[in-house]
């Protein structure tokens, strides 16, 4: 079985990677911040959420109760709000599911197994989780959590917190990766391993990861800010900066837009937490 | 008390927010690497070490245990040796002090009784932690550490780790904090908070108080390499660089003449860590 303190750091780990990696158009890396929101912030996000992911990889606890749990220890010492909700979604299910894991192929299967074992307490605590500190604009896509009528609604039809993602898993990329059996973030880890292979550096690899998942799918955050067509014009330009490497430009045009892929960012981190997991060193 | 987490992980985010800190005269920061070491090297040490602080933090331990325990933990995931060898020595007495004390002042107190406690067996794992890992030269400028004979000469003389580091306390910053109650931990602590207070942001301050420690005393590792002249100068620069605001010159002259002073960069991450578990958020 995974060790609980490996589970965890490479989680977070996966977390200080990928927002390191530079240039990612349009979103806070080592180079640039947003105005209210500094690569900093990522860091002591990072860094508090380490004993909420041990939790979780400690097996036996409740995701709702682990994603809340997440979620306040991101603000340990940063005060910036929290910038890592979609990372924590996907990183709690594979925390737990790696506790009862020894390879990539079982985490696979495992993390199905706790994603369709959640009950409606979970459902609850996954809004209470939004409710209980300032979860960030950058993220508050998520289902209908702003309308208080929500948790009454899952409660009288006793939605699991599976269910919940299953309703939004057409427009939203991490609800999906919940119901398929997170086929992208274990796609995004073979990627990474190819791009690595071809001779790229860490960071390059990183970069050219986010871009290769963006050009697949248009991001779940910008459709739900700018609309669909605006998100397919990002993906369709992502493949052309993987095409001419012109990702600086890129990156120039997406921040003067406002314009941050934050959803393919947590898919970019899922994948490098697998990575981690199954062995990569540096 | 303070909580073993948090003590940890104060630990773990000092370095963290100080290899990012930009532009750090002749060190590597989140905007440039050496040949054989990157930026992200010290993000995976930093991650790799959080449960050796964790272990210091929860009290009992013997500090030369923990501090073998560290340097192992180090190459969790990178592979480009031990590149926080002097901060190890500062940052595993105060996790190791704070595991008894509620106030910083307690902290100060207690981190000169954890230091002089230490035993002869202390003392010979230190030189075991140099021999079990590849310590990159940029920290081998520690004793005798190269001299096989050192281990015995340590037994006969019954030295303990107190002991060696009061021998090389006149020539070596890191072992002077030791001998001497880690005064100017504390007092880069106190400086950090005046630079936070007059409306600097976090990577300013950090870089700012980087330059103020090396301005006020030459440089170990820089010493040790290029002589005390030398190490001289470099502080006389700081000293300018501060005055005159042309940090980014400074770096780039250090740079170019592979100056890097990395001892202050040490205690600069002694300084955070009081910082962050005295209570500073951002």
């Amino acid at each position: 079985m995974y060790e609980t303190d490996f589970i965890a750091g490479s989680a977070e780990l996966a977390m200080l990677l990928e927002v390191s990696a530079t240039p990612k158009p349009g979103n806070v890396d080592r180079t640039h911040d947003f105005e209210d929101l500094a690569y900093e912030h990522f860091l002591g996000s990072s860094v508090g959420m380490f004993p909420a992911f041990r939790k979780a990889a400690s097996g036996g606890h409740h995701i709702g109760d682990l994603i809340l749990n997440a979620v306040r220890a991101s603000a340990t010492w940063q005060r910036a709000g929290n910038c890592h909700f979609g990372a924590i979604l996907l990183l709690i299910p594979l925390c737990a599911a790696a506790s009862r894991s020894s390879t990539i192929d079982q985490l696979r299967t495992n993390v199905t197994e706790v994603v369709r074992g959640t009950t409606t307490t979970d459902a609850v605590r996954f809004y209470e989780s939004f409710r209980s500190v300032n979860v960030r604009v950058r993220e508050q896509h998520y289902l209908d959590v702003n309308d208080p009528e929500s948790t009454n609604t899952i409660q009288k039809q006793q939605l699991t917190l599976f269910d919940v993602m299953d309703i939004s898993s057409s427009s939203d990329t991490i609800a999906k990766e919940w119901i398929e059996g997170f086929p992208r973030t274990f796609r995004g880890a073979e990627l990474f391993k190819q791009i690595k292979e071809s001779g790229q550096n860490l960071n390059e690899s990183i970069v050219h990861l986010f871009l290769r998942l963006l050009s697949e799918a248009p991001d779940t955050l910008v459709a739900k800010k700018f609309g669909s067509k605006v998100a397919h014009e990002v993906s369709a330009k992502a493949t052309d900066a993987l095409k001419h490497g012109n990702i600086e430009n890129l990156d120039k045009e997406l921040i003067s837009r406002r314009i941050n892929p934050g959803t393919t960012a947590d898919l970019v981190i899922g994948s490098l937490f697998v990575t981690l997991l199954g062995g990569f060193r540096y």
